[in-house]
């Protein structure tokens, strides 16, 4: 058989669920991972142990793969241009995934494009903070450092010149953005492949907790159909022009006056995405391999009015799996998703998704299916 | 993490497809394959290579599981019946798999039970298939060895005493049974669990070519509603008297006066029920993983009107993948299931699932593609 080889690189859920996707295409899925019980070493049978940040593992690892994918943005970018350099198909490449990387680089590429983002700049200090609010309706304003940040790490929400010490003390740089007065957060999910054809997702609402991903709705509900269009033109827009392979994720704020602002991208399957499994013709799974294999994509419609995809979080109890009894009992339409990961408190370590006509039943069972893995409610 | 382990022992697509509904599930997966280029030694990251058939081998293997179950049925009766004297837990037992073992014992079985099956008993040698042909409609008469037989292998159909004598040289038992005039053949699909919970999939219609399944059409075109509750009621009958655990598929003739009679048994995941990973709420290979764990049964109902699937056989053309280009750009909403084994003429090397509102729609796109992969089609 002359079937491809994936490689991705990075073991987590993100690599456990293209595995999942990558079996039954026949496509061969080799992995990436920095030990063996990360969450998708536990499930693929082709697993090197290996450190992304080595150029050497990266390239010993690349030899065998037809192409190159990520499950997480923490390869250096030199890195990856040595591997383009070796004729390694690397996808996204490094030119798109700096976009991801960086915030800076991100928001000064969204200004060229003409894409509606907070406002925001590079900052050099506290005082520098100040100015920053003065430019506009004054404190509170967001710092992030424009490297290394996810799920709330790396972003600061700060009401004064004191408060804005903090982020300086990594000595990386720091972007400023308004706190922007937003209603809720959606999403707007695209994939992309080389040859230029994209699909898009519906808008999915995501709702945070904590600065981490609670829920998904999709799609958003009460989202004018205008609105929608409009996020997924932004999303398309950014695939197009930055040349994103794969799966985009581009977070969204929706304002009270019905803007649309971009707030982050990732360039890899993403938690605003998890929802597709179940919910949509075509998971972003299974696209994000056929993308970066450069086949034609798969149908990104929904096979339901409602699909809700719920966080499972870490809780004070070890033992999830005593909790199946109730909640496969309970709701025998529950789609349990677990990623094989140690509970702490807190730890993503599964989603639950449930679908349905009626979006009340269908948030309630996801909902209860989560806090009762989690442990926070008992019945 | 509590996660109980599921050993499978085989390593053919069934278990491949087992695999892909483990991951979700949090379910560790561990696999006995007899080489590792087995269809699903190529994806499950846990696998020991041996031989089914050495009980030293299954001790060893059985030791690391919570459950063993089975990707075919050619472990030896009494290999079953000592790893249970070890106190393993074999799902389906070796109590209830001998029916699927044997068709004489199936048969005797099933006449107790009142199931209507072809006339058919025990036959001697040549001289007595012309008594047996005699005591019913005469030749023809279909000859079948009790062990060993799958998709046709191990089956004649013989319209003379001459024609007979092929079945009885492998020297063990010989069943020999009515040729039944069928309309078409159904198959009723259950999962049970230890605890005997049950869940029963719509009643579906095997197209069958050259005596192996082609195509698979949920549910059975036609079916009067009552016809088809029979059916589901033979199967559940089946497998609460045999104490199955895991999915039992219940292969049916349908005859033109309305007759529904039991042609074989399959305690594994079946041909005719891969159509429930795209078409069912739950797919027979997470009601499997979940029934040999007694878990609540997830739920067995279709998600479209009609879910077509079709086998996908070697052809001419070893290189399957170069035919994706044309099915994926054809119909986004295909789905293809490879099995990762080489291509040899007539061999099932994957299937294809369509599903949507119009039948003949439906079927077209599965039947489109599966001709395409083969090559025996080229637009």
């Amino acid at each position: 058989m002359t079937f491809p080889v994936v490689g991705m690189i990075g073991g987590g859920q993100l690599a456990r669920m293209t595995h999942e996707a990558a079996i039954p295409l026949g496509i061969r899925f080799k992995l990436l991972s920095a030990t063996p019980q990360d969450s998708a070493a536990q499930v693929v049978n082709d697993v090197v142990i290996g450190d992304h940040r080595d150029l050497d593992t990266l390239r010993a690892f690349a030899k065998g793969c037809d192409v190159v994918t990520f499950d997480h943005e923490h390869v250096p970018t030199e890195h990856l241009r040595a591997l383009q350099a070796d004729g390694i198909a690397v996808r996204p490449g490094p030119d798109a995934l700096i976009h991801a990387q960086d915030k800076g680089v991100m928001r000064a590429r969204l200004d060229e494009l003409g894409v509606p983002c907070p406002r925001h700049r590079i900052v050099t200090g506290p005082a520098d903070v100040t100015r920053f609010a003065g430019e506009g309706d004054g404190f509170p304003v967001v710092l992030k450092t424009v490297r290394g940040g996810y799920d709330g790490k790396g972003v600061w929400l700060v009401r004064s010149e004191e408060e804005a010490a903090e982020p300086f003390k990594a000595g990386v740089p720091v972007l400023a953005e308004e706190a922007v007065d937003f209603s809720r957060e959606l999403a707007a999910n695209v994939v992309r492949s080389p040859h230029g054809q994209a699909v898009v997702y519906p808008v999915v609402e995501s709702v945070q907790v904590g600065g981490v991903c609670d829920t998904v709705i999709a799609p958003a509900p009460g989202l004018p159909p205008e609105r929608a269009l409009r996020a997924q033109e932004i999303a398309l827009t950014i695939a197009r022009e930055l040349d994103v392979t794969g799966h985009l994720a581009v977070e969204l704020f929706e304002t009270a006056d019905g803007r649309i602002l971009v707030n982050e991208l990732a360039m890899r399957p993403h938690n605003s995405g998890h929802w597709t499994q179940d919910g949509a013709v075509t998971s972003q799974f299974a696209n994000h391999v056929r993308a970066v294999l450069d086949l034609p994509l798969g149908d990104p419609r929904p096979r339901a009015p409602w699909t809700v995809m719920a966080n499972v979080l870490g809780g004070d109890y070890p033992d999830m799996y005593a909790a199946y009894l109730h909640c496969m009992a309970r709701d025998p339409q529950l789609k349990i998703h677990m990623y094989g990961k140690d509970v702490r408190p807190g730890r993503k370590v599964g989603h639950v998704t449930t679908y349905g006509t009626d979006l009340a039943d269908v948030r309630e069972r996801a909902r209860h299916a989560a806090d009762y893995l989690r442990g926070t409610i008992t019945e």
